[in-house]
């Protein structure tokens, strides 16, 4: 016979954490606790599985259901010597909702379930608290009007609203009308006269009487609970979150316990730890005399639970630790308990009814990334966990906290959005408006804090860009040039802020209503692409000490190899301070965007929009000592660790001048006029340029553009050579489709490496030869590319983009539409597509190596330094990947966790805080032998 | 020991024409016809494999060479009964290249070799002819130096030009300063004079002495004839054909005839039938008392050989027929023999030596479109050939010509080419030149011949590339706009014809120093891309009345369907016409480009700028009876056939307009102002159009578009059904990369359906729901797609884009150079890549069929109108290949040829024409019985 029940108490209790599938968190982890001795008030949980057939049925439960209620109600009626609808014994029950995976605020809950005409006078009489009773009813009506006669069925909200929202009204009419402040100060007689008038409400909002039957509120409050999973946000929140709908939620019903039964009576929720800074302090809040909806919904203020947590605006306030210090003491015990046990912080729920402490929730809680770092450190130190564990407890994602300072989080919260954009570079970041790149440069000098707003970016903002300390843009995506510059300096970045207007020429922008001019200040929250008015404080996120520690360990895991995407000397420096193992793509047309006094674009300008081959030649000639010398630094920087160097990949147009004075001056410089500059411009147009005449193909049509580019390269290493130094170039070769392609350039590179050879009295030079991977035919045809190819490296923005048939830069008009109706699980720019992108990879792994078994394999698009395209990488079995400096650490810890989770592998399926690690822990009573298991006292 | 030589004469005959890949095809045929008996002077064949190893080591025989060589010479003089090199009985010889496929005029031949100061009296004492034999000498003298002591030795030409060329200028003053016309005319004095300059000028220009032993001028002459396979013509040829280098020429030697041993001597070539029109007679040319070099080389004007090929021109000339009444009936029976034995129409060389015929060469003749089909047919009738060689004889792509109007050939000889572009529409065209699409409407009023030139076309310009004749731009490539539609069309079309400047404000361009205005004259020739001044005349490729018959035949082999990209009543029409089976490509929005009265393009951009929901509804709502009536039209015409309904797909920017006089009518018609209308068309710019928001993303983001076709073509279905007609429709949903997006439209569809079955009273409608497969994802996830597909269809213009990350609007600036650089085997727009995106074909197809066994599976590009593309499209097992209505009967065929081949496999290797076929030949002897096996008499 299936079973659909759970019970615990303190005689018989089923499940236990283990079962969070079936019975939810919470009842899986109140079963837990129950085992664990921990004070529980008993109760039952209603599986997932009944969930599942009650809304597939639209309401019908499973056969085997009845009968099981029926015994797990007896049960705790037994087990709290009280009887569920009794006049003069009445038990009350809570009804709530608990979902496999914690979905906060989501689904319903019912208190209080039991109340009626028939045992509130029981009741009072036994408690001898007529005030508490009623209070308790009143928020009954409230709960269950809402989430079962209304919600539930369906009813829309009227005109004055939701009949919680009417009910809510009463209630403050009312006090306003009797001069009371406080929930607390209503007497018996208020709220009695409350409940009323909320029954009469109730009829007549939803033409129905309050049921004044025990079984029939029961009933209700379950089967509105199980409907809860369908509600509104629910769905909203399970699509956001990827929860499969096919999950469904747990109803735990349990006896009531009271925390709004008079002045000794508490209700509280707490954090082992502190989430925020992950700080081993006991950090919680807590109110007296009231139930928990009063701390979770904000109606009144809750004070510290101790004094050690105590901030200047609640040193007045009465802690729980000084107001009630023997049920504290219990609390305490029980979070080291907790902690000891499940080797996690957790986010508990305690109620204390009249001095007894109860505890009504434990979960693992949630944390700040500087939090769980901290928190993986001290839990390792004390023991609590082995070193595998504290490198899973951080994820990946969350080290972007520890590598860029961060609005101050409390400010923020106050603070109002001035409009929002796309979280294109993170961290904070505030400052002066400048409106163009002069504007920034020029306001860098006296201002330190400069935010560049722009409509869009190009090439020729980089110096203002690098000027700033934020970059705001009204237009771009994620992959938008603003976007990929600034992640690849970690600059603070949003783009696509479409509410701003901007009039650069009047040195103005408006936003909604407002005006801005330059100079004016702004914040960005770049991390969440938030915009506010003025300054708001930074954090500095503070590099905590074991930090270094942390990544060394999980380093030792991991077995995938990190590069860096870096394109200057300084880049490698900021890599290499991060872990970078080599550079994975050089770009050694990022050069040119250096506007310094040699003008490098300018002389690539020339080389472009020259008409003869000599005219190309001098200038080509111009720009080689320039390409040497960055080359050469860079490989210096990073002596004795491979450097894959890209040749050039864009475009032409790409590179030539927009701006008239800029046409001009070479115009001039060329010595042919404006307009036959203006046409070669205009000439060098494409209808897809992403598809068009790039990479490997301008390498071909412009042979004497790649000999001086890898006679550059093979000058700076014979040099370096020389020097005494280790270079370790790669010679790469973007957007090829084609074996015959590669058989074109390595003539050039071969016939290269020999002159220099010469020329420089060397034996021979140390290279690699290899080629992107980046279109879908290069992946297909990789046991031919390899015949030739040293190396591959997956260009995975491109091999993305041509693969879906997306332009990432036109894709923002339907992508968020695909992800809205769930067409895509994610944006495939952001996370790597495993299914189609992923398939060429795996092809292309496995034909490259077919062909040439020590083929290296590594990733250098922005896929490299995301966590899940990581772990993809690592299960397709590349070499290694290569990120931007600034997420190096990141792709660090997310190649330690996939080796981790092979490693783990048959078993990695499992509840991950189920596992018991060593030491095993110890049964709660050695640690609180005050404890038993007993339930406790009925009221 | 390997064999490097191989002799023919009346003895002995080693080789025969299935040994073509080893002795070339010259000495594979002559071979073949000493075999039959037919008179071939005797010789010998020096293999390619000896070519290969002798310019493998620069000039080194095999040591088995000269051993195999001196035995060759040894029969050779038996044979004649001369002797090389001896002064009383000389044997003389040609030497000449054959290579493996025929490369004419690429390679070097160097005849009458062994004449020297030793030779030449005793040749002229046995000959009785010392004219003859000074006229032979000067021949060799002209010849190898040129050949052998020039170009193979890598000697540049002077400031004189090459020796050859001196040569020629010095025979040329020569019968000036002696006042004689023709070379016949120049007595024996005359030929000895001119022989002694020519030695005195070699030795001049050349710096050594003519050589005067005929070892050396042998030895030389080999050597010469195998280094001119890597000689500058040679190599180019082998590139633009495809022939790999590891071919190599074979060399045969051969004992010299002469047709300039006076006036019952002569030289000739010939064809078996008539190459240009097919016509089974006899047809070639002649000269008396000439070598062969004289007719091909074009010095004297030769006659007809008969009098049934005599033209207007030629009816004063003498026939060979007239003239040597009994060789012409000898060469006559030869034809016979050889057509009977070779089953085909070859292409012959022949010489007369003193009234005794020879022949020289033989192999298959070039033939025009035309004459292959009527000759197939021919041969069939006449019991030569089976039905599957016929089928065979005639290349899908020679269809073309039977297809369209062509260019007179012999007009177009004589004219000079003004300018070139790419061949986008085939056939010919003259007219009357307009430079806007109105010009040509108006202009095609009172003038049938327009060509409409254009810097290049968009859909604005539809109605004046309907109104023309055909197309000239300046820009674009062959699948640009004006290169789709003209082919569509099967309009004459050339497109990139980059050296027109075009003024179209002042009815101007400019071709070189060239001014053309409008009215002025221009011929295109659109299968060539060549542009003509004035006006060629036009040859109506008249209908075969075989040409139905010969379909009908390859259709009963053919196996793959044939279907129409056809999106009007009118296209179907002409798709029946020529045997299509279904519209294998309605494009939905092609309907908006006709410009009628209802002008739906204006309603379809109202519904692309409409700001509000409510604005789109209205302007759908005005669109929808028009694109129901369209696609009724068509389903109608093509009754009982599949008809593949297209969604929309390109991206909406297209649609726009971009004359300001047409955005200020839509600012009018939708009641905003221009700057509105301007700020929403360029908001629809794109980055990359390609790939960005268009095809099923559309129909996504826009469901009430969707909605809109889908429920025009259901009610076309119904109104269709109820009038007693079949309609087939199935929907097909373009750009699909994840077979969410089928879901999505997938319920659209099915809604509809319902809704319109209830609206009909109908209980049902019949209709397949498919996609196109054409971005790399939906190939590689075909086996998800298949789950909702019924069919799909391959766009392998799109395909092959994304696959190569080449956009084949920008492509042009690179393919070429890939071309060049044999780095690409053929423009794959052109043909399809069997390796990249073929293998994508092969795996969407494997995985659909494995979800989906019965799926139906066809190809939509412009590939399938591609013969070798058709092979492929065949062999990957595809149902169907659907091509433009004038591409169909190629298609049609190439589908036979693929069937055929596939069910030869795996003897399609073997050289066809040595395949014997019944009736056996009979010996030649039965036929002619004159003749015998013997060599002919030595002179």
């Amino acid at each position: 016979m299936k079973k659909y029940i759970y019970s615990f108490n303190g005689e018989k209790t089923e499940g236990d954490a283990s079962h969070m599938n079936l019975l939810g968190g919470k009842g899986a982890n109140l079963a837990e606790m129950a085992r664990l001795g921990i004070p529980v008030p008993p109760g039952f949980t209603i599986t997932t599985e009944c969930c599942n057939a009650y809304l597939r049925t639209r309401g019908d439960y499973p056969k085997e259901y009845s009968g099981q209620f029926k015994m797990a109600m007896s049960l705790l009626e037994a087990s709290m010597d009280l009887s569920f609808g009794d006049p003069d014994n009445p038990l009350l029950v809570s009804c709530r909702s608990g979902g496999r995976q914690s979905m906060p605020g989501m689904m319903e809950t019912v208190l209080n379930v039991g109340l009626t005409s028939g045992t509130i006078p029981g009741l009072i009489k036994k408690t001898g608290n007529g005030r508490f009773v009623y209070d308790s009813y009143r928020r009954l009506i409230m709960m269950y009007a809402d989430v079962v006669m209304e919600k539930a069925e369906g009813i829309e909200a009227g005109k004055e609203g939701g009949i919680r929202h009417q009910l809510e009204k009463i209630l403050l009419e009312f006090k306003e009308a009797q001069g009371v402040a406080d929930d607390a100060d209503l007497s018996e007689a208020h709220l009695k006269e409350i409940c009323v008038q909320f029954n009469a409400r109730v009829k007549k909002v939803l033409g129905r009487e309050f049921p004044d039957s025990p079984q029939e509120q029961l009933e209700g409050a379950i089967g509105a609970v199980f409907k809860s999973w369908n509600g509104k946000r629910a769905k909203s929140y399970r699509r956001i979150e990827h929860i499969p709908a096919e999950w469904g939620t747990g109803v735990t019903v349990q006896a009531m316990v009271f925390g709004n039964m008079g002045e000794t009576s508490a209700t509280g929720v707490a954090f082992t730890r502190n989430p925020a800074t992950g700080e081993n302090t006991f950090f919680g809040e807590w109110l007296p005399n009231a139930q928990g909806e009063d701390v979770v919904a904000g109606i009144r203020t809750p004070s510290p639970i101790n004094e050690a947590t105590k901030r200047e605006n609640t040193q007045g306030v009465q802690s729980l630790e000084m107001s009630m210090p023997k049920a504290y003491k219990e609390l305490e015990a029980i979070r080291h308990t907790l902690e000891y046990h499940y080797k996690e912080m957790l986010d508990i729920e305690f109620t204390i009814q009249k001095e007894r402490l109860f505890m009504l929730q434990c979960r693992i809680g949630k944390r700040t990334g500087t939090a769980s770092l901290v928190m993986a450190m001290d839990m390792l130190e004390e023991g609590l966990i082995n070193k595998i564990t504290a490198i899973k407890r951080v994820k990946p994602h969350q080290l972007h906290e520890l590598l860029h300072p961060i609005v101050d989080p409390s400010e923020e919260g106050r603070a109002t959005i001035l409009t929002q954009g796309l979280p294109a570079g993170p961290g904070g970041a505030f400052g002066h408006i400048a409106f163009t790149s002069d504007e920034a440069v020029e306001l860098a000098k006296t201002h330190p804090n400069v935010i560049l707003v722009r409509e869009e970016t190009n090439p020729e903002d980089i110096e203002g860009m690098r000027a700033a300390s934020g970059i705001l843009t009204a237009r771009g995506g994620m992959t938008s040039h603003a976007a990929l510059v600034a992640r690849g300096w970690g600059k603070c970045c949003i783009v696509g802020a479409g509410d701003i207007v901007i009039h650069p020429s009047f040195k103005k922008m408006q936003i909604g209503k407002k005006i801005f001019n330059q100079g004016d200040i702004l914040t960005l929250n770049g991390s969440r692409g938030r915009v506010y008015e003025g300054k708001l404080n930074m954090v500095d996120a503070t590099e905590d000490p074991r930090f270094q520690a942390f990544m060394t360990m999980a380093d030792a895991y991991r077995t995938m190899g990190v590069r860096a995407n870096a394109d200057t000397q300084a880049d490698a420096m900021v890599a290499k301070s991060y872990g970078a193992e080599g550079i994975g793509l050089f770009r050694t047309e990022h050069m040119f965007y250096n506007a310094g006094p040699e003008n490098p674009l300018f002389i690539l300008q020339k080389i472009i929009l020259s008409d003869t081959d000599s005219e190309r030649r001098t200038a080509i000639h111009e720009l080689a000592p320039f390409v040497k010398r960055e080359i050469k630094e860079t490989m210096k920087e990073m002596d004795g660790m491979p450097v894959t160097l890209r040749t050039i990949d864009p475009p032409l147009h790409e590179f030539v001048p927009h701006s008239r004075a800029k046409q001009l001056e070479l115009a001039e410089a060329l010595g042919v006029d404006l307009n036959e500059i203006k046409r070669r411009c205009e000439g060098l147009q494409e209808s897809n340029p992403m598809m068009g005449h790039r990479g490997v193909r301008l390498g071909i049509s412009f042979p004497d553009i790649t000999e001086m580019q890898v006679r550059a390269i093979f000058e700076a290493t014979a040099e370096l050579v020389k020097e005494g130094h280790n270079p370790q170039p790669e010679i790469m070769i973007p957007v090829t489709c084609e074996v015959k392609e590669l058989v074109f350039i390595r003539k050039i590179v071969h016939q290269t490496c020999d002159e220099v050879t010469r020329q420089y009295g060397l034996a021979g030079l140390v290279y690699k030869f290899g080629t992107m991977i980046e279109i879908p035919r290069a992946a297909l045809m990789a046991n031919h590319m390899a015949e030739l190819a040293e190396f591959f490296s997956f260009g995975t923005n491109d091999l993305t983009q041509l693969t879906y048939g997306f332009s990432r830069d036109d894709a923002g008009e339907f992508i968020p539409t695909y992800l809205d109706e769930n067409i895509l699980p994610a944006d495939p720019f952001q996370t790597l597509d495993p299914s189609g992108v992923g398939e060429l990879i795996k092809i292309a792994v496995e034909r490259g190596r077919a062909t040439r078994p020590d083929i290296k394999i590594g990733i250098c698009g922005e896929h490299g330094g995301d966590p899940a395209s990581v772990r993809f990488c690592f299960q397709a079995g590349l070499d290694y990947v290569s990120c931007s400096p600034y997420r190096i650490p990141i792709a660090r810890l997310a190649a330690a966790h996939a080796a981790i989770e092979a490693s783990e592998s048959p078993f990695n399926v499992r509840e991950k805080h189920a596992i018991p690690e060593t030491p095993l822990c110890p049964p709660f009573s050695m640690v609180h032998p005050g404890h038993t298991s007993k339930p406790p006292t009925p009221i």
